[in-house]
């Protein structure tokens, strides 16, 4: 990281350490599932979701009650290069929607009973007080990273506190059993395949696909922009954070900075689709010790996702050939994690039940 | 079907045709579903659920509230060949857990607040009253299929029409919005590979996998007696009434009689795993109007299950590596209907929320 064009407090904060899970726990855990009346290991994955949220959150109980959903939303200066198949203009629509209720990430967390939010970080224009929108605008949209670095040192500083500060404040009021972030940003497909170019090294092709819908033309203007993008920004992309900078949108660094200080929080975080994981991806890459804190939700049609999934050593839970965003894939896995935590709290051993084994 | 051998009654039960799904509804759901704020086809297989459950529902308004869980347990003779991990005696054991409500299904019916009951087709021992569980026991478990018929043509028909009555009476009370079938019976794998053997006419050692946890030895006794029992059973294989007959379980019957009454009667059916979508796949040979009624839940860990979903041109929602039965794969991915239901019937349309598309 070129540390001098970051402040002292970014830099103690994305390199401070996360929360160590808990191996005495896990270890107890584990046998605690195996004294359950049921096969040893037939409860699959769930015993596995079970045992490390009891590790992570420090506790032979783990619960999934306190769910907390943050959508971070933004604009793109790169939607000039025809890479959306919808206008500009439903970024703030669709905050005006999740205000309202009407968008499926709202129909789930309320179905979840989560605590729901959104953040403005740079809608291209300012949008009036809506009921669950907080304004933390830092411009009005990133700038076509095509052209030039999407945004400043100072944007991306900002942008990345701001994710921080979400998941500060939340816990100051309660600790949440679990984080889902999303986003919403017209264009956002783009950025997050850039970025994955970025640090995966892998074909463009491969990490470029349809977003909420754009035919064979608009990908080959997606894939043409990431191109140029990535000559232009060569030397930026040696480091996930430049990259972040050069390429990134403000929602997607709001998801890097709050997926950073979840784990710094002990907050098990669970990552939505495409571009979350590229967040999660770009978190990790600045900062290792956060891997454990990852859940992954769903492995969506996105093209690129199931590459970003697998480099991360990730193994959704899910697929069901969503391709929303918005955290919506990863509200409809929650449930699983809530239940795994049910099954590991409330089934009775062998020896309680009277059952030969 | 060899008609001589059953009774009318019967006859007439299996043969009677599902209720046909509702395509005008179903087609005004597919327009709803692109009216909705999301990029058409965003939410993936959720969509379809959506719209099938509103077709099979006749409804505008889909839901999934009323669950109605029913578990078919009985015993199974073929255990006396050395096919299972667990002693028999836990079949009654589970029985007990499953009335206590520590088992993994109790837990699960009671985060979806579902109507739970097992019906005990036929215990090898008979049991004391016990709450949640009805006593309709035929026999004292089934015959070793690999010496004879496991059921005669009368217990065959009590217990079809045992799990037909199961939903006939729960539908009287109320009509659920789903129903999950579960099956408990030490050595039931054995049982469904059989039966998979005599559908599918593939090879045993592709269907005949490690149940609740048999080392290679057992796996090699549970080929053995398969192979022999598909011998001994050559001319019943032919027909699935009577390869159920001569290879089945009470339980497996008993779900098999009622998933055909729920398509019948016009209950969407969420089947379990491998046991139970063996159940479903005899349902489907007997009567193939059915099979617009059943989703698949999961694809378990054991080994034959990829292959009867193959079969039945099944595509399942969860692959979490479950292997536990008892219609707990069902119960976990239940969720995902009722979210499914809940995005159609409450998220805004474009119009509605002023979104641009």
């Amino acid at each position: 990281m070129p540390v001098e064009n970051y402040s002292l407090d970014l830099i103690l904060f994305l390199r401070a350490p996360a929360k160590t899970p808990n191996q005495t726990i896990y270890t107890r855990a584990v046998q605690h599932q195996n004294q359950l009346t049921k096969p040893p290991g037939s409860l699959g994955r769930l015993e596995d979701l079970a045992t490390q949220l009891a590790s992570l959150q420090e506790t032979d109980s783990p619960k999934i009650e306190n769910i907390l959903i943050r959508i971070f939303a933004a604009d793109h200066g790169v939607v000039e290069e025809g890479v959306s198949a919808f206008p500009q203009a439903v970024t703030a629509e669709m905050i005006k929607n999740f205000s309202a209720g009407g968008a499926a990430i709202t129909v789930l967390a309320k179905a979840l009973n989560a605590d729901f939010g959104v953040i403005n970080l740079g809608t291209v224009s300012p949008l009036p007080e809506l009921a669950k929108v907080i304004d933390k605008r830092i411009d009005a949209g990133t700038k076509n990273f095509c052209k030039s670095a999407a945004m400043t040192d100072e944007q991306l500083e900002a942008a990345l506190l701001a994710g921080r500060n979400v998941v500060l404040e939340s816990k100051a009021k309660t600790v949440p059993d679990l984080f889902i972030g999303g986003e919403m940003g017209i264009g956002n497909t783009t950025s997050a395949s850039a970025l994955a170019c970025a640090i995966l090294k892998q074909p463009i092709s491969k990490l470029v696909g349809k977003g909420t819908g754009v035919d064979d033309s608009g990908i080959k203007r997606k894939i043409n922009a990431v191109e140029r993008a990535l000559a232009l920004h060569n030397s930026a992309v040696a480091s996930p954070l430049t990259s972040l900078q050069a390429l990134g949108g403000f929602e997607i660094v709001g998801l890097v900075g709050a997926t950073l200080a979840c784990a710094q929080e002990g907050i098990p975080v669970l990552v939505d689709g495409f571009i979350s994981s590229v967040a999660a991806l770009i978190a990790v890459e600045i900062n290792p010790s956060i891997r454990p804190w990852l859940f992954f939700s769903h492995c969506s049609a996105e093209v690129g996702h199931a590459a970003v999934l697998k480099y991360l050593n990730a193994n959704a839970l899910l697929n069901l050939d969503m391709r929303l965003g918005e955290a919506s894939g990863a509200a409809i896995a929650a449930p699983l994690l809530k239940m795994a935590c049910d099954l590991h709290n409330n089934m009775a051993t062998f020896d309680q039940a009277g059952v030969s084994h």
